[in-house]
């Protein structure tokens, strides 16, 4: 006997492997399955509502086949299965001691209704609710935590020091810029809009910003805003960003690699990066980083940064779509930039 | 009035600035000018006479206009002026207190038989002599600095790891591959021949090694050589090999950057790399180094390297040529892997 009350569970689901950008048509919904809100019995999984789904770059990396073999983070979908990605999501039901039915948790879920999460060890339980829900599939969730790491434990940021950061308005870029800030570094971000600029200069307070589509020489553009050079260069999008970044690059400078939005549309044909030696002339250190190695630093994380929620000395731009159905829009939308601050597709509100 | 002995000196000339590969006329040997065995009044430096000079790599980067600006050790030659780079000198005359007629250095000298040294602070004092003393320009110069900071200061090595360096039986890379071998890692070296295969197994002890000018395909060797993947790649030529090498990181991997043989002469073109994703997906950090950095660090060098050298359980080939005339072919040579080991030109041996 299985219990619960059966119910649709409406689905994205991925069609198949996609090459180049990515279409909402690469996915579908469907209200083909049904579901009982009840764990199976002898499964120690929980079954969860989800609630906020975060539409996120590196989930393009996960809609083609690997040539290599990749972590499970980066697993391929499998055609005709629902999509994954990071969320916040209510408990409904549990098979797992630590894990109780109405508790608010968040991490890897289906981009679907309900979800069966089978290994729920990897999930974050939310306990403080004084704070929108949703940040914790932003601000307080992977993106912020990405941000954490990347700046204090792989940037090694020192008061002063000047730092720039591309796809600065997005889910990770907007919240680097306001630690660079509160940490006392000159912080310039560039992104892909006057909208986006004028966020980046008057919401997060960066000290500066451009429009690097409006730039035909990014290296000119950096040498205006960095005339003495870059001490850390928080990585977003790579490609002639990069390149461009390696000539500006102070001695000892540091580059956290956090993704290359740029790259992951065209995977097996990237961009040449060519000023790699001047890694060698300004002894840079140059690090890829995942966030989930740093997942014992999530309790520091929240101790740091919700005060500064609760103080305003953070603030966080969510570009929140409204719906299931609005999903592949909401993710396809990211890699032309039509997103303005933390994609959030809400699948429900409690 | 000047004093000291008239003599002419020989010197290299440095023509003018190099596009491409250096050519021995790129360089012209003069006699034209004379010297004073002695250091001018009022003058703190210090007189040499040079007997070995090291002729490296990083000496073509010298020998092009940059178009930013560089720390002085990668300043461009003057066109006209006597060529310079590290040497093991005698002091003739010394106006430092620090610095004694007869005493042996090593540093940074003319590529002419005296050189007129005015910031002598720079010079590293010789102190023991029951080894080579033309290892001062290699296994206990610069080039074995280089390799025991990058190995072990920027690889942070453990036992039992994977480790890969290209241009293996260079002054550096014969030394890189030794130090792999006393921490007990599994050392694989890539030279650009048979015979320098053959030193890299039977000479120097590498676990294995391969010609690289014999392999189609990069990836596909590394992988017969790293079937797991390679924990520390010590990077001295650039280009297609680090490509290759990005694909074959392990998790957590290093790649030290000591230099990019293969590039510095199309510096203005470089090759692309076009793998640099895979520094994320495998949390890989890739850090450009440069030995002047870790000065502070030759005596405990020293301390290590010495007793390895008396105990036999380090060795060093050199490739020796005669003659300051010898220079210009000497440097020229490097870049179409004439030299086999490191190069050293004699200019005097006492």
């Amino acid at each position: 006997m299985v219990g619960g009350e059966e119910v649709r569970n409406k689905q994205v689901i991925f069609r198949d492997y996609v090459s180049g950008f990515p279409k909402e048509s690469d996915m579908y919904i469907t209200t083909d399955k049904t579901l009982h809100l009840k764990v199976p019995e002898a499964s120690n999984g929980v079954l969860v509502k989800n609630l906020y789904l975060s539409s996120d770059p590196y989930m393009r990396l996960r809609m083609q086949k690997h040539g290599v073999d990749l972590d499970g983070f980066l697993a391929s979908y499998t055609p005709g299965s629902v999509l994954s990605g990071y969320g916040v999501c209510k408990v409904v039901d549990s098979g797992h001691p630590d894990f109780k039915r109405g508790e608010l948790v968040w991490g890897i879920t289906g981009w679907e209704e309900y979800t069966l999460i089978t290994s729920p060890e990897a999930l974050f339980k939310i306990q403080h609710t004084d704070v929108p829900l949703s940040y914790y599939a932003g601000l307080l969730g992977m993106p912020g935590l990405t941000a954490y790491v990347g700046f204090y434990e792989i940037c090694t940021p020192k008061k002063g020091e000047k730092v720039f950061v591309s796809a600065a308005s997005g889910a990770v870029g907007q919240v680097v810029g306001q630690f660079a800030k509160l940490m006392g570094c000159y912080i310039v971000g560039s992104a892909g809009s006057k909208e986006k600029v004028d966020l980046l200069k008057n919401k997060f307070g960066f000290d500066d910003a451009f429009n690097y589509k409006e730039e035909h020489d990014l290296d000119a553009a950096l040498k205006r805003y960095f005339p003495e050079g870059i001490d850390i260069y928080f990585e977003n999008v790579g490609g002639k960003m990069l390149d461009a970044v390696l000539l500006n690059m102070k001695i000892h400078g540091r580059i956290a690699m956090c993704g290359m939005i740029s790259q992951y549309n065209n995977i097996h044909e990237p961009e040449g990066v060519t000023n790699l030696i001047y890694l060698i002339y300004n002894r840079v250190r140059m690090q890829g980083f995942e966030v989930f190695d740093y997942y014992h630093l999530y309790s520091k994380f929240l101790e740091t940064v919700l005060p500064y929620i609760r103080e305003r000395k953070i603030t966080y731009v969510e570009d929140i779509t409204e719906g299931l159905e609005s999903g592949p829009a909401a993710l396809v939308g990211l890699f032309s930039g039509l997103n303005i601050g933390k994609r959030v597709v809400v699948v429900a509100r409690e």
